[in-house]
């Protein structure tokens, strides 16, 4: 049983053309159904503004399967410390003993999400995307514009975050990667010429809307990833061609599909979308066709049938990531 | 953060009057409504007979939680390795950091479901047990009469055990622990005359009936702890003056009460109890009144109400007891 901490991990496993690979390939046994993926087990820490994460998956015929636990305490920052965090346990899909603890303090998660955001806009993205833009400006949104270059020939980022001066330092950093960096007052103006839009922020209300998005887009929405966070309009999904999310289930709960599940048959107060009550059943589902990643993948969907086309990815992180990648970074450290 | 061993973890936990106190507390502390136990994430592994469990629980105000582990590889016997495995990652309450992970290979598991026994007899068994009627020959049948050790004057073991010859290597075993034990070809025989009963098996099909039961007796069971299995045919719950469990909806799922949940109104097909069908709901309901052991001990119910009463307890483990055990060892350890 091996032991791994964060300097050896980060080293063994970057954003490159193999993680990708790595964790497109379980993307398609999701898509084909040959995956085991259990719900999500999730526990609050009340008092201390924490919550613990545990997701997992099997990739049927796979040597390996990882745990993973990721621990969110939102008050630590106060106290000096990442609220985020987290390991990977691996194990042998043969006989279920340890193979290795991956104390990877996140940074395993943080690799993967870039990648299915990568994975998002191959599979949906026009081909000559050039131009990014970014809503957030944490250390996802520069990931995610890293792990864009390994599928499109990106040249220009368009960065729109709360606080103009995270959004100046994410231009700084984002420059360091060799593209052209601007920085917006607005998500309107930052998203005017964009090929891709990223959203990446912890959002509990929506922060993109319809009239945002130019024609021929493609939206990757990674940001929602817990029962209180949003970062879509319902329009933007409505609006969209297609609409396409990681997993259904966990969409609906986690993700952007919440905004429908929840919503009443009349028309929800407060909402910000005024027109958008027509269409909404008293079923809870939503108006539209809802596509998974994984199909997309693995039946090679073609669900962009125009340049004009607007597609949207609503990524809210999956279990078979976790297994993928874990697996990938074992065998590259052993 | 720390790493632990089976062999430091087993000198320094074991059971004994204090480790029976974490756990009792624990349970005190479900029982009051002051615990967040999420639903067990269960995943099979099916190409290898194999599933793994996770489970987790917070004590509210506790300075820390764990998250357990559990692989359970049923083919590894053939190749030389033990079915049931585990680790237990302990974590600050606080900033979910990780404070230790105890690679106990489920021995920890094994401590806690002995205490837990020996917690379901301390507060439902006649103070004047001596006697107890054993089946299974296994190492938690061997670890529940230890603990049981702790909270009555025990003085004689009737085994009983599918195999004679594993009854008969346990009764070797036990009598090692200054005990009387008598090995018994039928589970009636067995439990003739007993104070306490214990199921420690791994059955899919009842081996305790109500015919079994005599007067004043307290059965606990605690061999089944998934969806397919069982110990207890349905009438020894209905024969029971009291019936208690550890958590109702484990029970439901993973333990004895499921024997009712998945009963049809009409009469089963194929049940082993020929008259049983009595007083079955088309509610999937159990026709008694179902109590928590969690609750039993922090309002100190005395359900047993004669020297008469038979009583029942359903242990299927609790996430509470994992982060009572850590929470102690880690105590110990550190």
């Amino acid at each position: 049983m091996q032991l791994y901490q964060r300097d050896a991990i980060e080293s063994a496993v970057t954003i490159d053309a193999a993680a990708l690979e790595a964790v497109e390939g379980a993307f398609a046994a999701l898509g084909r159904g040959d995956v085991v993926q259990p719900p999500i087990l999730s526990m609050a820490i009340e008092e201390s503004n924490g919550e613990v994460d545990v997701k997992t998956a099997h990739i049927r015929g796979g040597e390996r399967f990882a745990i993973k636990v990721s621990p969110g305490f939102f008050d630590n920052p106060k106290i000096g410390l990442p609220s985020l965090n987290g390991l990977m346990m691996v194990f042998s899909a043969k006989t279920g003993l340890v193979d290795a603890v991956l104390f990877d303090e996140g940074y395993l998660t943080a690799v993967r999400t870039a990648l299915a955001g990568a994975l998002a806009s191959k599979h949906l993205s026009r081909e000559e995307s050039r131009r990014v833009a970014v809503l957030g400006a944490g250390e996802q949104a520069e990931l995610q514009v890293r792990a864009l270059q390994l599928v499109r020939d990106i040249d220009t980022v368009d960065v729109w975050a709360r606080s103009r001066e995270s959004a100046e330092a994410y231009a700084e950093r984002v420059r360091g990667l060799g593209l052209s960096v601007n920085v917006h007052a607005t998500v309107r103006e930052a998203c005017e010429q964009a090929d891709i839009i990223v959203t990446a922020t912890p959002s509990r209300e929506p922060i993109l809307t319809a009239q945002d998005l130019p024609d021929g887009v493609h939206v990757t929405a990674m940001g929602s990833d817990s029962p209180d966070k949003r970062e879509l309009d319902e329009e933007v999904m409505i609006r969209a061609d297609a609409f396409v999310c990681d997993t259904r289930a966990q969409s609906e709960t986690n993700g952007e599909l919440k905004a429908f599940a929840r919503r009443p048959a009349s028309a929800a107060p407060g909402s910000g979308s005024g027109g958008g009550s027509a269409g909404f059943g008293a079923d809870g589902k939503p108006p539209f066709k809802v596509y998974e990643l994984g199909r997309v993948i693995a039946e090679n969907q073609r669900l962009r049938v125009s340049a004009a086309s607007i597609t949207v990815c609503d990524l809210t992180g999956t279990g078979v990531q976790d297994t993928a990648i874990a697996s990938f970074a074992l065998a590259r450290l052993s």
